[in-house]
């Protein structure tokens, strides 16, 4: 609830040094994108996944290795599969963008030709995939450096918290997408993608084969019983993480310069192809290493497929390494980055329509959603935490969600044409049915495969976040249907009584007295008698001072203050139903925090305590403490 | 601030089941005892401390054993010589109980004859020593049952700490003082002692001398440059904690029955012969062991040298072995219970005096002060988990608040018959200087020999209570000059106006609407525009629905809701400083906890940011959501 934009207190200085001065709302614009920058705004999530997607592929087939010694030459027909997905649904979305210039989220595909349940099924998945990219993405960047550094793998898990905390500051400080900053990363991680698969397609070809050398300490043989099909089957589920990010374009299209859509387009079909090669070569590159090794993640022999293949071809820690190893580990936390300027807006939207508390929609003093980066930043550190930082514990969970809404997005843009019937709509409507059922089927592989692997977790999320939706709108609904002025604006009970609490007698006590004459109602005034001793005094004072308002002793057998305050209220309330009650609370303000501490201010318990009376008004007349 | 009784939230119940029900102020009544049940009321922390005492003196004498190895049998000459204090400080205390029968603690006596300042640090030191009461009698006790079980050893500081909290928790239900219930353990203990040292006495006697086994590992050497008679006034010193709790019984002569100073003064007399005897005796024994084994506490070998006495008079673990060491424990947390019920009843003196914070003076719905009872437990248990529950860590910082406190009592006495000259007055003066000028010797010793120790702890933390002591009072001097109604009682300013702020055009806000009409004042209503497209809408709903009340709408740069209303605010009082704004903040207010989430309340935030504004109201007119 950061509101204060100029307090002066200790918090709200920090809060500035923090985040910085406030940003006026008339600077919220966005600079229009180029092909050119919007390719690195938009592709980090999609292509940063090339440094994962393939070791998760033959992480799988590793497992089979002792059923079948040559499960592992599959690998490169699984990448060519995923390669053919990507293109698909890389088609599938350059439609969308044509149809939903002004940008079209999956949520917003979903709900606006499926209905409302399959909108928030499709946001509530975004939203549960937003949340793994920044954990995946974290922990892959990070371990592309301690690949580089194994010194540092026993600080795996702090280093990818830490990673966690600082975008989510840069975020609460409220960065812009700026392509020009989001450019030297993306652009640096291709050039050294492509530099090291030209250099290393040039070794593999010139280099004698020989039989690669498998090093899997605790994963040979583990589960061996797994049915051939099966394996295979779930290694290609483990590479369909490759695709999470790919509709990152469609959504924002009105961040690109005019013509919006002609240069979306572009940028997609770019960036398909980018990922498409550098998938295909990391593939070709992993099956010519002539030793695979697979450690845990927390092991200090531990290398990402990545570094091991830029080891094999530029050597251990040089210049061309390291250049790889820090570009990849950029490109995948400006990854992480990309979600966190996703998640609060997605959650934002909802918030708007009411499906998620509306505090959700507050953007801060600094232009950015704050609740939902804190809860962003919270959760996926919390997974992150969880799994050790293990991706192989953690890509289980990720694309089930992703794929989820690639369904309901492309069957939504079926339907769309279906309604539209516009030029060419046949067309369009086959090649979105072939995205839809192509999704539609490798989300039912991702379920059956992962599904006991950790998508049974997310299943249950995606279950219960529903629930949630649902009866946040129901609340939200009963709440503007009780609010609604309706014909019969309401009236207050003209009877009005005002009560004023009169702990001793001083100063602040008849500035509060003056106070209530002036309101012009009846007014009594309260005296709780806790000690019995200074009772004689409170009642000669007032006595002189009162200006003549009845003063009511109470009595208080348990020295509450509180209680015989609210049986007085009860009796009046029920002498007289129609009345309305002005319950005047004196409040001593120090002026320090330290000095607060001596003061017993009981106003806000008598608020808290008073709870549900209805006609019951607290109103707090201060006094001021040098 | 546990303030509500009957509290029918989750919180409130849960009070109720641990707490118990109310205790109503007229059963704030106190059995009246007899001398047989006066003595386990009052003597528990004096008796107990037989259990550490002589322990204390030869964990010091050890220190110089390699210079001196006859060194050890001096622990018998220090302990007469502390029996002489015990008799010396018994009979000063008892004149206080003839000249102070309303109850003489050592604050009152030193306020009373000395003056602040003295007063002040006695109650200072009081209070200190209660913490450490609490601290080295539960450690003390927790070692009387490891000693007997050494597999829980391990879990010395856990249990110190359960102990601590189990007798917190029934000192916030409100134990009573009762006689009857501390007489059981007490005289068991006085019972058990005794019978160990007749028992032992006559093994003594009947055993052939042998020359004493000392194992000390860890211990012995340590310290063998110390001269002589340093070592011999810090093993004094260390003895001297046998005095703590003396003064108990002059502290409340008003529990005892009619004639109540010759009733307690009888109890004190009774006291300090059996604590003499107690102590002589177990030193004798201390003597006669034919091992004596000095371990650190959190060894399973440790055993307390009651236990050692008790297994070479009964054997280990045998039923009278047992007895002794449960009776002890017993004891002893007795001992803290009565740190418990005093320190609270010290600090709400001092509160009521303006020298702590008031809340401190505040009794619960138990009876109890629940304020100074909680501190205590914390502060306590602090320290024993500070001093991973090790007594001779502990023990240098005791006794140093018990002398200081003795010695400004005594002077005290002096002055007092000074003072009054009543019959044989230079008699009674003449006692109390001989114990003034004793405990105040002795106090310098301890200060010297423990200082490095610990002892300079405690003189730090008595320096800086003193300096919060006065500052508190100085706060409260000047707060009661501030609020005094004196010759002109205060004007409010007469123009009056009431702003009622308006986020959206609702039935609550409209009830809201009509408070602010009933209150007959100048209204203007306050629209905040965060959401820009929202703005035609409440202006036409206000125009419809607003009774002619005008409506400001106010722009928000950086979309605070509070900022804009502060400037509003501000610009009003600037207008004319000598008016009083009334702010009507309508708010929403949910039936259940989780409901409350969805609303965002800003009556708070409001009113914390209009902070030092003085002659603003702020006024809640809360509406309800079923």
């Amino acid at each position: 609830m950061a509101d204060r934009p100029n307090s002066q207190n200790l918090i709200g200085k920090l809060r500035r040094v923090l985040l910085g001065a406030p940003i006026p709302s008339s600077k919220a614009h966005h600079e229009r994108l180029s092909p050119l920058l919007g390719l690195p705004v938009f592709s980090s999530d999609a292509l940063s996944s090339v440094a994962y997607a393939t070791e998760a592929v033959l992480g799988i087939l590793i497992l089979g290795q002792t059923v079948n010694r040559e499960l592992l030459h599959y690998q490169f027909f699984i990448s060519l599969a995923i390669c053919i997905l990507i293109i698909v649904v890389g088609i599938s979305y350059n439609q969308t963008i044509h149809a939903y210039p002004q940008g079209g989220g999956s949520y917003i595909v979903a709900s606006e030709n499926l209905g409302e349940t399959p909108g928030l099924l499709a946001a509530g998945s975004i939203l549960v995939d937003y949340i793994l990219t920044v954990s995946v993405s974290t922990v892959a960047g990070v371990t592309a450096i301690t690949s580089a550094y194994p010194t540092l793998t026993p600080y795996l898990v702090p280093m990818c918290l830490f990673c966690v905390a600082c975008v989510a500051w840069a975020n609460l400080r409220g960065v812009r997408e700026s392509g020009s900053v989001f450019a030297v990363p993306t652009y640096a991680f291709i050039f050294g993608i492509f530099v090291l698969i030209i250099f290393g397609s040039y070794k593999a070809f010139t280099t004698p084969a020989v039989h690669q050398e498998v090093v899997a300490p605790g994963l040979l043989g583990k589960e061996a019983s797994f049915a051939f099909l099966f394996i295979i089957l779930r290694a290609f589920a483990a590479g369909c993480t490759a695709l999470t990010g790919i509709e990152a374009v469609s959504d924002g299209v009105q961040a690109f310069k005019p013509p919006e859509s002609h240069n979306a387009s572009i940028t997609l079909r770019i960036m398909t192809v980018i990922l498409t090669l550098m998938f295909l070569g990391t593939g070709y590159l992993a099956m010519h290493l002539p030793t695979l090794t697979f450690h845990d993640a927390n092991d200090p022999q531990y290398r990402t497929l990545v570094a091991q293949i830029a080891q094999w071809v530029f050597g251990y820690q040089t210049k061309p390494f390291l250049f790889i190893q820090f570009s990849t580990a950029a490109i995948l936390i400006l990854a992480a980055n990309t979600a966190f300027a996703d998640f609060p807006r997605l959650s934002s939207f909802l918030a708007r329509d009411g499906y998620v508390p509306r505090p959700l929609a507050r953007q801060g003093d600094r232009l950015v959603f704050h609740n939902g980066i804190m809860f962003l930043a919270i959760a996926a550190g919390f997974i992150i935490w969880y799994f050790k930082g293990r991706l192989d514990g953690l890509l289980p969970l990720y694309a089930v969600g992703v794929f989820t809404a690639f369904t309901l997005s492309q069957f939504g843009m079926v339907k769309h044409w279906f309604r539209l019937k516009g030029p060419h709509w046949k067309q369009s409507a086959t090649i979105n049915m072939i995205g839809a059922v192509l999704t539609l089927i490798v989300t039912a592989i991702i379920l059956v495969t992962k599904f006991l692997d950790g998508a049974w977790i997310v299943t249950i999320l995606l279950a219960l976040q529903f629930i949630l939706f649902k009866s946040v709108k129901r609340r939200y609904l009963s709440i503007a249907k009780q609010l609604a002025i309706g014909n019969t604006p309401p009236k207050m009970p003209a009877a009005h009584v005002s009560i004023l609490l009169v702990p001793r007698v001083h100063r602040g006590i008849l500035a509060a007295l003056e106070y209530a004459l002036l309101l012009d109602l009846q007014c009594r005034a309260v005296h709780v008698a806790i000690n019995k001793k200074a009772l004689p005094e409170v009642m000669a004072t007032w006595e002189r001072y009162g200006e003549g308002v009845p003063l009511d002793v109470l009595n208080t057998p348990y020295r509450s203050l509180i209680q015989p305050v609210l049986e007085y209220v009860d009796r009046l309330l029920e002498e007289n139903p129609d009345r309305i009650i002005t319950v005047i609370v004196p409040e001593a303000v120090a002026s320090t925090w330290l000095h607060s501490l001596l003061q017993e201010n009981v106003a806000n318990q008598l608020k808290q305590a008073l709870g549900l009376r209805k006609n019951v008004v607290v109103t707090n007349v201060r006094y001021f403490l040098d």
